[in-house]
């Protein structure tokens, strides 16, 4: 690897500047500080520590040597971005950093071993919720632009940053906020870290993304709570009418069962399905890792497939009647059930979203009222593999990791590279530094520190080599 | 009525004491300080008010005059219960009168519309948690019970008084504490008012409960909350999974669908279901009262029997993932449901319980792992319509309201008559004067003051009736 980077002069500096051991403990104890802050997007309660945290990040981008700093408030009422750049090299193309600073919930607070807004590390591992997604990750491209102006005193590209507010609750807000400040984030190229790796030691980049569509269901049928001995049998059950609904989501084939759902999924070649097979997790690792039983899907698409490139729908929360302690004898008068779907070129959500009304419609008991509401969705995108940038990042980790990274899908969903790719048709380059295990969304979030300075190491090698 | 009244002159001085507005209103402040103490025995956090409330009543039953008061502690550290008696009437039966203090949770809160443990009287209703179910009924039992001792300085028959704290948890404890009380509570016959009227001026006595049954099954698959965009598609989702538990617990006829389940529920003849269907609502009629588009149940039967003289299966309540504000992109590790049975003769609940295992375990999807507790049950039960002590209640309604009782069958469960009726033989009277309007067990539930005033008469006269 040495001998790689000789290759690459002008990066020696500020590689060397990131190498050393108290400038690492600080970049720790930064990353630490920024975890402090409970940003969870989704819950009001937490307005403030958003404001306070994308302040923070301001004077951060400041100090590190960028300009132009600007808390940018959040359309409709939403939460604020982070926007800085650095545009002192003229000639040279200019590099969009995005990254999001929001986070998921917590919940259940209960299995968390460490405070979810403590850092805390164990062993190689640093635990917080936001750890991987996505204030560590977007902390790699701070700092390795923070290399560059320490050592150099420059940057050897234009550099935009812009860090999200929204991202976890599927940036509601991010069309009218393009539709103001697009020329303000133009760029020749995007890079953001908001994915993983295939494992330890094993770089991927991403080139496909899947969509999403995110639904409330509610179904109410009594006026009010009823006394189950006096009416049970007599009166359908808003629950039992909700859990006949979400089963019948799925058909018996574990396929979606909305009529109309894969009409436009495209279906991929047999050597794009077989490239993706050789490179990732086969089925039985990944049961052990999730200690299941048995997988579960649509026949003829191995796990990781039924993952990436087809779509899904989830059940990600049911919540009515009495369960807290002991029991009551009710008839909830309503029941609640959230869930989303991820989608694939070219599912497009808002025909998704029709077809869906029309089968809530369709299979919704006489006996109850439903009320479908549709909170968020993005496209589902595919990210052309041949750019110059594309090129930039694979010399920049071969250099740095040793390999070459893997190119894959992902079956998470990105709204802002969605929309990014479709509004300013700029390339995008997907290269997260996120580990299949860090439990993002989930407790106990971590981020590994060698990919953390890995990391640094490779975007400061990306720089260098999409600039000159 | 009166003319009826004066038939029973032994009763004239108690009915003259009980009709007072004096102490009418006194009686009310005092149901009011019963219903302050939120005595919710599912939930832990209320030990302590439902120990204060059973030295309360243990103080009140020695002021109005009874004997061998005591407060009896909770078997297997459950909720204690308070016993009293008068036993001064030689030669006459002993009447053993029933009731419960404590009370259901009172979720959703935010629908109540004055506070639950607050008694608030709007109109011709005292609106509390309890006030119907059970403390302002069988504070009925006491007030008829002080109407004689203060005016005659006896009753015109002995007396037991026992005020149980389990019963809305379903009286997990009450077959050990029979074993040891059964002799303590011997009687010729029990006076139970927990039940409800046909409507306003219709009282009923009614002479069959259904048992019951209660359930938690939680669904477990991976082993810890995955990303939903990360393996959507490739994991079932316990959500999902429960989901079509639940939904598979019905079949395509509205009939619970666990194998075996009807082998042994008793059918009745013509003439019961003529008489059941002469005297009970409309299918319409309770339609309009709950405000719902359509009907639901086992085909071949009425609203009103498919509530009563049928079987039934509820979903109590059903929880997992993420329900809080905004989303959260989750495939939740685990669900949860609760539901319970209705039974009717002769199911037998232990039965029941094993066929639903046999079930569970049948229907559990190999790609998850299911869990099956059983929290509850009771027997269904018939009672003799045709002993004196039946005859007595129905002379003394029919004297107080000016119509005959009707006969018939409620749909609750009351573990205690279950119980006693097996273990001890004893003739029991369900002479209740709630309301098929108070929501009992939902928010806002009320006791009609007439009912409450005119529930003592009633007490009054049946104790005269039974004792002479």
């Amino acid at each position: 690897m040495n001998a790689m980077f000789v290759s690459s002069p002008a990066a020696i500096p500020p590689l060397r500047y990131s190498q050393r051991t108290e400038r690492r403990s600080r970049w720790l104890t930064e990353l630490t500080e920024l975890i402090t802050f409970p940003t969870i997007s989704a819950q009001p309660q937490h307005r403030k520590d958003i404001r306070a945290c994308a302040n923070w990040l301001a004077r951060h981008l400041a100090e590190i040597g960028l300009h132009h700093v600007q808390v940018l408030a959040g359309m409709n009422g939403g939460h604020p971005s982070v926007y800085a750049d650095w545009l002192q090299a003229p000639g040279k193309p200019t590099l969009l950093l995005y990254g999001h600073y929001d986070v998921q919930p917590v919940d259940p607070l209960r299995e968390w071993r460490s405070p979810p807004f403590k850092a805390t590390i164990v062993g190689n591992n640093l635990f917080a919720r936001g750890a991987s997604d996505d204030k560590g990750q977007f902390f790699i491209h701070l700092k390795a632009v923070e290399s560059y102006l320490r050592t150099t005193g420059s940057l050897p590209l234009n550099i935009k940053v812009w860090l999200e507010g929204e991202e976890e609750i599927n940036s509601p807000n991010l069309s009218t906020f393009l539709n103001r400040e697009a020329s303000r984030l133009q760029a020749n190229a995007v890079l953001v870290s908001d994915t993983e790796m295939l494992g330890a030691g094993k770089p991927s980049i991403i080139y496909g993304l899947r969509g999403n569509l995110s639904c409330e269901l509610e179904v109410r049928g009594p006026n009010h709570d009823l006394h189950s001995g006096r009416y049970g049998g007599a009166v359908l059950n808003p629950l039992q009418a909700l859990s006949e609904m979400v089963a019948g989501l799925h058909d018996r084939q574990n396929r979606v069962a909305i009529p109309g759902f894969y009409r436009h999924v495209r279906n991929l070649q047999p050597s794009d399905r077989q490239e993706i097979r050789c490179c990732n997790k086969r089925d039985k690792q990944i049961l052990t890792d999730l200690d299941l039983p048995a997988g579960w899907g649509e026949g003829g698409y191995s796990l990781f497939e039924r993952m990436t490139i087809r779509p899904a729908l989830t059940i990600n929360g049911l919540a009515s009647g009495y369960v807290g302690a002991g029991g009551k004898s009710v008839i909830p008068s309503r029941g609640m059930a959230r869930f989303s779907f991820r989608l694939v070129p070219d599912q497009n959500p808002q025909e998704i979203a029709q077809l869906l009304r029309q089968h809530i419609t369709a299979t919704t008991h006489p006996a109850v009222r439903s009320r479908l509401a549709i909170t968020g969705g993005s496209d589902p995108v595919l990210l052309p593999r041949n750019s110059p940038v594309m090129q930039a990042a694979q010399r920049a980790v071969t250099q740095t990791w040793g390999v070459s990274p893997s190119f894959t899908r992902s079956g998470g969903s990105i709204p802002f590279v969605a929309q990014l790719h479709r509004r300013l048709q700029v390339p995008i380059v997907l290269l997260g530094f996120g580990l299949p295990d860090d439990d993002i969304h989930a407790p106990n979030e971590k981020m590994s520190l060698t990919n953390f300075f890995r990391g640094i190491e490779t975007v400061i090698r990306f720089l260098s080599e999409y600039g000159t």
